[in-house]
Formats: structure tokens, C-alpha cells, sequence
């Protein structure tokens, strides 16, 4: 299984004396960046190179808090992937108790420096690979 | 129509030129509390008299990008409300062209002090009555 | 004088329940560019025709805490500019009470595309005029 | 030589393709709050038995960029240390290069739970020794 691990940071609390919500969207963009790079897909490069990912789609479901020095694994994983767009699940859970504390998905697409869809199955077969190799890597 | 104004900041862009995508969850909080104030529900007031409000679910869908300087209006209306959860929906439009460039849902439920579900509708029915006038007030 | 207005957001607050020290910077920040366009100064534009202007230094003195949902004014000042430099001080009061809440301070230079200082001076002196206007008006 | 380590995620960076100069700021809290850990004085348990440590002041002059994807060392330092009062600096270096990023510096109380100034030297001899022994421990 692949995971990212992040502590969850004292900036991050709001004053309910747990991790703000909107920080677990950012905390899957580290994990999809960083398993991206696992991949093969360094996302910096992708975007000197004049491609770039917004997001089309986020979601998040919070089961349990997570609280300021908590540390949790965050487990992408690539659910749909057609050379066009890509959609992504995520898990978070707590390093030591296991718990599933969120679940997320985030939908992307691919564009160009003007703005326009690129196919990466055309146009960057090596990335097309590295997200079709990710795909087949989930046990 | 009841909108919450944000002109998007310098330091919610990201390097793609554009609004980082967790800020829209930001501003959908920012919207809902604002007009949660109109109906007579002060956030600040609630959490101090014992009840939370944390976010089960959030959705985000972007259709067009928001740039910095860029002001836009965020429309939050109370898609359910049974006394115990809550469910608002989010229409985040530009100010000048009026293009919708975001929509998005958002789920809560009451807590109070020790971590427990409350009935608003049982324990503080302003706040309940509150809730129903905001249903009813949708036009 | 001149004051930029800021509610303060829940997604502000941390744990200790009151606003994160780090947001201040950036309330410095959107005073800052709301004042440039007072001055004549769009930053937006400015950055269009490849002039950055990053920070060089930021200094913040916390003299009593802000809370969610206190109104704040951000009042800027133009403290130093010699063409090549900015230098400004902050002063961000409670709007009700008039209590000063914090004291700040930033340094800026300009830089052009490669990363080269520009002297607005010679470069853009619309721009210049504009910064020195900022600094005889104070009262 | 003590130092946390962090890679600069995207949700760091803003439209001028560099780290937000505003996250600084909080790099210098984790680094802090980690340090903190390694000298025995764990902050979310210190919170518990009610102090607080709020920022006083806040420094930071930013000497080169940091990027998407760099991994920068924070060495923080503590370089006043009363029983009362905290001060401490930070050195943010590029993990690979070794290049100085940015010097920065913060100043801290200690509060008891009505907002009360608190002598650890008195209340809590522990985290007085603690903080004396990170004093010494600086090479």
C-alpha cells in the first residue's frame, strides 16, 4: 500500500480544537503529487514542460477528527484514468490506531499552456504509462 | 438571492496562476456563517453556549477558474434540515459577468460539549426556528 | 487615513482560539495591495507587465489577541521608497474599540522577468509617481 | 545541529511561482513545536494542563526563493530564555545546496488559562529545564 504521511500541524487547528476541514484537501493534493512521483510523473517537471492538472472535482468525508500532533497516512489511489482526465480516491488514516478518519476523491483533466484539453495518450505517452502502471499497482 | 462577496486575495493563488481549489471550501465556510448571522444564528454565540457545528461532507466543483483580484459572490442555501443534520448547497458566481464558476455542498451536524449529536430542535429551538425560516426564505 | 477592512474568518482561528499569528501577514498583504490601488498601483497589472515585487523582509508585534469574527482595520503606511525600495508599516486596530491589535512591517524591491531589481523610477515612472503620491499622503 | 525538515508542497506556492512568503511563518511554528518535542517539552500536553505559548513577535527576511518541491532544513535556536519570556531564531537552508533561504525570529509568553502571565520557572520547573538545556545544547 502506498502512503503519505503527514502530522498534522498546530496552524492547521481552528478553534474547535480540531484540524480544520479545509487542510484534508490539501494534505490529498501533497499525497497525489507525491504518489505521482512515485510513479514516474514528476508534476513540477509536467508543468515546465507547459501541461498542467487543475482539479474539476473534490470530495471529502469527514468520519473522525483528526487533532493537532496526530500523524496520518494518506492513500491515493487512482480509480478512473483514460488518457483525458483522472479521478482519484483517497483514505486517510491514523498512523497508530489504523482508524479511517476521512475518506476523499478529486477529479482532474489535463491542459495546456493556452488552456486547451491535452490528450496525454497522445501527446506524453510516458506520462499516459506511469498513470496506467499506477492504475494496475493497487493491490 | 442572499450573497456573501469575496474579492479573491494574492495569497490564496497558487502557481498556476489561478485560486487554489481549497479556498473555495474556505470561502463556502465564510458564506455559510455570514449568512447563518442573518438568520439569527451567531456562530461565535452557539459554539460558546456548548455546540459545534463539524463539517461531515464537502463537495466542490470548479468550472471556471478564479483569478486573483477577481470578485465573486457566494450563495449558500439550506438544502435540508431536520433539526439534527443540516445540508447547504453553494453557487459561487463572478460579481461583474455573473458566470457560475463554482458549485458546492456542504454537511453538519450539532455536537455539544462532550462530543454528542444534539437536536437543535429539541434543545434550542431559535436556533431551530432559525434554520426553517432560512428553508423557507429561498426564492 | 486609510484603512483596508477585514472580518476575521473561523478558517483563521487555531486550537489556542484566537486567529493564527500567520494570518496577519497576510491581512498585511491585502491592505497592501488594496492601498497600491488607491495609489494608482493595479499589482495585477503590474505583475502583466513583468514586474514582481516580493517580499524582502516581514516583522509582526502581536499586542492583543484577535478573535473570530472581530472586525479589524489594516491601515498602511509608506514609511520608505527611493525608486528601487518599499518599505511599509501596518497598524491593524479592533474597528470597534479602536484597540490597537497588532504593528507590522514589510520591505519590498521590484523585479523584472529575470529576476533582475528594476528602478520604477526610470522603468515606470507612472508607478513611481504613484508610490510618492502614497507617502505625502499621510497626514 | 537540530533541524525539521519540509518539503514545500503546492498549496504553498502562489501566482509569483515562489513558496507564499506567509508560510514561512508557519514552517517556523512546526520546527519550533518539533523542537520543543526533542527537549521534552511536548506543546499539545502543555496546552492540556493549561498554558499557552502566543507569538509575541514574528520576523522573517527572506534572502532567496524557495520552490515547489524543494525540501528545506529549519534550525531553530533558542536565543533568550527567562523562565518568563522565549526568543528564539530559525535558518531556513536548501537541504540540498545548503544555500541560506531566509533568517527569521519569534518571541513568546506563557499564559495560564484566564490569560494570566506564568513564570515556568516557578509553575512548571520542568519546562524551565528543559528550555535551559536547549539553551546549552546549541553548538
Amino acid at each position: 500500500m502506498i502512503s503519505y504521511e503527514h502530522q498534522a500541524q498546530y496552524y492547521e487547528t481552528d478553534q474547535m480544537g480540531i484540524i480544520h476541514h479545509s487542510n484534508y484537501i490539501r494534505w490529498m493534493e501533497s499525497a497525489r503529487i507525491w504518489w505521482m512521483t512515485q510513479l514516474g510523473v514528476d508534476y513540477g517537471n509536467m508543468e515546465k514542460e507547459g501541461i498542467v492538472s487543475p482539479v474539476l472535482e473534490v470530495f471529502c468525508q469527514y468520519k473522525s477528527m483528526v487533532r493537532f500532533g496526530d500523524t496520518v497516512l494518506i492513500t491515493p489511489r487512482i480509480e478512473k484514468y483514460n488518457g483525458i482526465k483522472l479521478e482519484l480516491s483517497y483514505k486517510i488514516t491514523d498512523k497508530v490506531s489504523g482508524e479511517v478518519k476521512t475518506i476523499g476523491m478529486s477529479k482532474h483533466c489535463f491542459l495546456d499552456r493556452n488552456g486547451k484539453p491535452v490528450s496525454l495518450k497522445k501527446a506524453y505517452p510516458v506520462y499516459d504509462e506511469a498513470f496506467k502502471k499506477g492504475m494496475e499497482t493497487v493491490e
